[in-house]
């Protein structure tokens, strides 16, 4: 069975301090599909693009084991486009142009043969739609929940109602902090916990990730890196290494949950060494568990006392 | 042989969103004596203070094992002052006021018994003086120094100097970026390293820290607490725990050095739970050792792939 990933497609136009591209492969089902397709296949994709999408960028997800059954290809259509400028300090950055485009009409639509999918990954777009894609949906019985400042401020009650079916919602801490209003984290799980998910993963970016779940709090250490290229993307593909993983083992205990968590930072920490989706393009599975041990060497200490 | 500390004593009036303390002890020297006494003893103090300092805060440091042989006392001399307002988000405060007093013609005087120690640790005063003290010492083999922006913007000429002479250099993530024009950690270390010390601690608050030497780069998770109530001298905390925990093992290998770092994370995470050195005051040493076991299950995770 497959695991099915709703999100945006997009084509991105990106500069930072050291480069610029434009019109690259974007959009959060991009990078949560090709990050989880290092762990697991088929990825059941659905989203919506214009038929100006570049044929190599069809091509390239299909070569990832990605089942595009459910993307849609829009007739003189334009594909959603973003663009955004990081600074010197990579963490902050300016939204330049966010164009819609065939979004604005963007009805999920899941293939009959995605319905009975398990896994399901909602990557940050309306809540209204990724209440539309859990509706068509048979049993999923696990729900991992991407989503963002802009719905938490203007679709507040549309997200409330989501989160009630969701298991795991992956934010960063000043999303926790805002949806809940709650400056220290560990009050936001408790906030968070009674909206629904079991599970809360904070993104906190160059700090690492926090796990909370009603037995755990785990924190996962962030990969140290020289040279941050593009940090476009970076938390979808955290998403998609977390589930990913999380699909090929199904297996949902609290400390495979850890793993996941460590396998989503490594993805995360691919994205970002290359511009757009290249760093997640050819990867090879080896090359990933070497960077999972690396993880272990970065935060392992002894336990003599 | 004791371990050296020089360092502020000070009395510290702190508002936080939750409570006030007027004229509570505070210091540099103050809170890295207090967390190192639970690893180690004695601690030789260095420093000043106004025969206005209370003689109830001289026989708190003595109970902890805290020689004040070299403490100066200046008759009619007032007290070095410090006030400070925490936000609701702690980690903004704004200084209302600092009075040097008898700090602004502090000349440290190394006694004698003191001089042959071999741990030093030089608390954030001027690197004048920080260097004064290492010319008194005999031959120190390990010392650790803490800095602020105040002396890298203002002193940058001493504090160069100084490092010259000083093995571990603890700051934090925004001194480390601005004494190295750096805002790349890694690259940030490479250049601290070449200005003297062989290993850098980046403390980066609720984030935890950061451990860099030539063999290892170390990511120690923060304790995820639910209150804080102050978290003035929880930098000093860290660094008495770090290098009291260094002390009592007289094992500077990168492993070892590592525990130091959790030993030290652990010291701040009690010193900020309550108001002043209330959180150092009457701790037993079991009670350090379960909370580096809980810094332990907050970071491990298995080593499947």
């Amino acid at each position: 069975m497959g695991l099915l990933v709703v999100g945006s497609l997009g084509l991105d136009t990106v500069a930072t301090p050291f480069d610029r591209v434009e019109d690259a492969l974007g959009g959060s089902a991009t990078y949560i599909s090709l990050a989880s397709s290092y762990f697991t296949g088929p990825v059941y994709l659905v989203g919506i693009v214009g038929d100006d999408f570049p044929k190599k960028y069809i091509a390239l997800l299909e070569n990832h084991n990605i089942d595009l059954e459910g993307l849609q290809i829009v007739e003189n259509g334009r594909t959603f486009r973003w663009s955004g400028k990081y600074h010197y300090d990579l963490n902050v950055r300016d939204t330049l142009l966010t164009e819609l485009n065939v979004f604005e009409t963007f009805n999920p639509i899941i293939p009959d043969k995605f319905k009975k999918a398990k896994f399901v990954c909602l990557g940050n777009i309306d809540p209204v739609l990724q209440l539309q894609v859990l509706d068509q949906m048979e049993s999923p019985h696990f729900v991992v929940c991407d989503t963002m400042n802009y719905w938490i401020e203007g679709k507040k009650d549309d997200l409330l109602k989501l989160l009630k079916r969701v298991n795991v919602l992956i934010i960063n801490d000043s999303e926790a902090r805002l949806l809940t209003n709650e400056p220290n984290l560990i009050k936001a799980f408790r906030t968070i916990r009674k909206m629904g998910p079991e599970i809360l993963i904070i993104k906190k970016g160059e700090h690492g990730a926090l796990l909370f779940t009603d037995e755990v709090i785990f924190s996962a250490p962030a990969y140290p890196m020289e040279m941050i290229n593009d940090p476009t993307g970076a938390g979808d593909s955290f998403a998609g290494g977390f589930i990913g993983y999380l699909h090929k083992t199904q297996d949902l205990s609290p400390e495979n949950m850890k793993c996941a968590v460590i396998y989503g930072s490594a993805m995360a920490s691919f994205c970002v060494e290359k511009f757009s989706t290249k760093g997640l393009e050819e990867l090879q599975y080896l090359r990933v568990q070497d960077r999972f041990r690396e993880f272990l060497n970065l935060s392992r200490f002894n336990e003599k006392e």
